[in-house]
């Protein structure tokens, strides 16, 4: 799984049925020093993260499937957990 | 899932049986400040999506073939929503 | 799916037995210029693609899996389409 | 599989009912001599590895699903051998 | 399916059950040029490659397993045939 800082959100109206109420979260990966890092992805959310929030990612197609419970669903990047704290080495950083 | 631009698209005649009558598009992912960026990547689209929309795009094998409804054609990328507006920060960029 | 262009093949005795009588191409990811670009990829073909031709990949293993019907054998990578032209944005570059 | 070493853990209290009771460690892959490169990763740990330890981690989610035994899990990367030694060209580095 | 070159090899006592008896190679992919690239990666191997091998090899995690017949061990790459010759564009580099 990757950390990621929710950024945003996406808004369409176009879009495949089976995302029909499925929350999309814009989120980045953040590197080692905690800042938000490269192009932006997309991910359902049944957490009720929120822009700032921490996350944890999973981007693999049967796991984010699996944590919205939709198997029918084209999804392959979901929250699967909002971070509270990362310790480095046993301490923060 | 991904945001990327759709940039135009590919004509093939000598392909997977399975492709026939799939429409192909050009897509390249956007960066956090919404330019093209990296090496193109074809994707299959239900949605009827044209040049210069921002769609959301799975790149995993399953998803994609879920996508489109064809769990025996060889698909590892499809449109799965025409994006309206990116939110960045509760904001628009 | 990933543009490629085919460079040249790969030559094996010693190999899984799946894969005896299988095609393995030689290619290379080509960028928004066309120009081939990082580190060579190899693939099965059931399409008889040649060097220089430019073919569409699929990356997943499924996906590839499928495209040469051979849902046993260990293949992640497949060509299937030969492209006969790319579109940018409604135009040939 | 991909070489790393684990470097602290993952705290999270609001996360998926699957994951709980599951060590989240937090690890970076490293390079050709031995160092910490790129964003961190967060894998599932089976083998009560601790920070310090060179680990060898699967990235697919059902190779990861397997390999803590929980298939309805959203997981992909798990801890699946912790590394006692490295051996390049047959000999240490 | 990516080339690579067997540098090494990889020793881990405390490991998956599934993984007893399992060979690891350390591999590392090679460029266009023939040299070796980027960050090493560990790979399961049935065909006895040994150190200094180009070989092909298969990072989707169900081909890898599927490689080496072990579908409830967590492998996400596996060595899948011992490389002769490589021929570019119809010739010897």
């Amino acid at each position: 799984m990757i950390l990621s800082k929710v950024v945003g959100d996406v808004v369409s109206t176009c879009k495949h049925p089976t995302h029909e109420a499925i929350k999309l979260l814009l989120v980045r990966r953040i590197n080692a020093e905690g800042e938000e890092r490269g192009a932006p992805l997309v991910a359902v959310d049944v957490l009720d993260a929120g822009v700032g929030d921490t996350v944890l990612l999973t981007l693999d197609g049967w796991a984010a499937m699996t944590a919205v419970q939709r198997m029918k669903a084209p999804i392959d990047a979901a929250v699967i957990a909002i971070v509270d704290s990362i310790e480095w080495d046993g301490g923060e950083p």
